[in-house]
């Protein structure tokens, strides 16, 4: 187990919430490193949470403990749990925040883990009805961090709850319709559609009655409004130094068309 | 001493000066693990940033260092000052920012030490008249948690700048008139009014026009609006999934009155 | 080599693309402490980037390793880099971000040594063209702080992208026409012009229509709007417990004319 701990929340940075958290977790285990990776997560808002942490895990040691504290029924009878797969621990409600993780793990067929959370034990005492990631999340991921074991801290769970993974589709004429699931802080606007939904061949993109010609390699490259891969490896829409969101006045869930104008010549190599 | 600090102040995070003092803090000890409580205070709120180490400073080791830099004084005959108490040094300048901390140690009947730093072999030099956050505090702060005594540092100091602390007050038909002292990131209204000082029985808070029956448990219970007594002990008023704040234009300061319907019953048992 | 890693980026608090990079560098050498200076820079704003940077630096351990990663040229042709100097190292890409440490260096005549990254063994792979942040910068200031030789890394370069840095010039009158380089979270006006610009004598600042006397010596201390010496050594403009910015309407590139009113007097001594 390492000594490795992240944080996504909804507390913004303008309250002592996480601090809070990270008090409680240092109280338990001097030697835990915690890392920021995203609190201004819209207040409740499960998918972006889940998005977010999508894009992280696998970029942190295998060992790390991931805490995702966006948890608008606290208190009500959602379970807390914690899921364990080869490439993390995932300490959580059980809202849908660890979809994206739980869907990964699944498609890539590898054993994962779940449990609820029952022994008090390695939680604060009392519990506010209002703040598990201060009484419950923060101790479960401290005393995870000191090698405690999965099977003294709760029970296995088989369900996990998890809303279905955004995916585009295809219609009757071959377009593709994604959607927008994420506006970055640049503005950028990420799309469903992963690096092997695009079609091979010349393509155009429709998003707000703006089209796109081709997709870009870089955002230096490409002309004022750009479509291309981005690090996440989706289909995003950009602007070259500018911000997309705010110039199209695209939000999530909008529609990006993706239409094969002509397809590879078959004479290729 | 630990090697624990932890930082509120008014710097926000768009500059580099919360980052220049955690450099001075570092170069004097490497050891120090420093974490972040709250930046984003209002520019020289002292009663925001008294409030919100108040909610956090008991979840850290009680040898944990705090530092609270609001500081609208510095440079000027405003003392700084080094508070010791059971569960924590505080070190931050003579204003107020401490008022909590002094009247909760006062309450409570610990003993508390003060001392005014007055030796500047722990400064670092010169002094800027404009920053003794990076000047004195974090050079104060990085040496206490390397084991140099308070009696090196300063001279002891008896009486402290302290603001009263806001209390519900009780009119003559019994209401007990609360105020808003803190509006959270998520809008929720937190009022002076703790658990205990919460009459038994049915109760209606009136606020900004609106009227709330009874006092629900959690978030996800409660209908729209509703009151109840949030991870600080205190009353507080929130939206279901929403913002409070928002919805009733509430600000710190407003009134928040607490009727008693109807007393509990007496053959209760 | 020290174990310590500071960041300015424009990538913001509210996404994950910070906290990736502390994974990834979390993963190569998990002993490395990373401290955030800056990450809300304005999007591709080159100069803000380097300016915060130049007020941070110096307040580090020498042995720091600083990543400066605002790279709207990300993925063209432009180059990566690592330059050395006595009082650090600075990873980032070669489009001007370093300009004040590089300028510091020559005026103050000390050496430093630049190479441009080559080597991809010390890199992520593959290589997202939109994120080196992740794939380059991050891994190369990890292996860094383990204690890689620059080397080792890539090839030396011997020019260096820099913009030139802002200077007061003198009028024909004798004015000097400073302008402001950066607003800080305060609302403070930093200008271009150091102590050491500043005339002996009474002086007058005019800014935006505003006519301010002499220089202040503390925030405390000047009436409503006022002049004085900045905890970077730099004039700037100020309003007593408000915001300048918002005050004046003023905004980075605006003049501030600094005008001696009456030199000082001969027969003092």
């Amino acid at each position: 187990m390492g000594d490795l701990i992240t944080m996504i929340t909804d507390f913004g940075m303008g309250d002592a919430y996480v601090g809070i958290m990270k008090g409680v977790i240092l109280g338990i285990n001097p030697n835990a490193k915690i890392i920021d990776v995203c609190h201004p997560i819209e207040p409740q808002n499960i998918p972006q949470a889940a998005f977010v942490l999508s894009t992280a895990y696998k970029y942190f040691p295998p060992d790390t403990i991931h805490m995702v504290i966006v948890d608008p029924g606290v208190g009500s009878e959602r379970k807390a749990i914690v899921v364990k797969t080869p490439v993390g621990f995932f300490v959580a409600p059980d809202n849908g925040v660890l979809s994206y993780v739980i869907e990964e793990a699944k498609a890539e067929g590898v054993e994962t883990k779940a449990i609820t959370l029952t022994n008090p034990i390695f939680w604060r005492s009392p519990v506010s009805p209002t703040f598990h990631g201060r009484d419950i999340f923060a101790p479960v991921a401290a005393h995870l961090s000191l090698g405690v074991p999965l099977s003294r801290m709760g029970e296995p769970i088989a369900s996990l709850v998890t809303f279905p993974i955004h995916q585009p589709r295809r219609s009757a004429d071959g377009t593709l319709v994604c959607h927008i699931i994420h506006i970055d802080s640049f503005g950028n606007l990420i799309t469903d559609a992963k690096r092997e939904d695009i079609p091979v061949g010349k393509v155009v993109m429709e998003v707000a009655g703006h089209r796109i010609e081709g997709i870009s390699f870089t955002y230096a490259e490409g002309s004022e409004l750009m479509a291309l891969v981005g690090s996440s490896g989706r289909l995003e829409i950009s602007v070259k130094n500018g911000n997309a969101a705010r110039l199209l006045g695209a939000k999530v869930g909008d529609e990006v068309r993706l239409i094969v104008q002509q397809p590879p010549s078959l004479n290729l190599p």
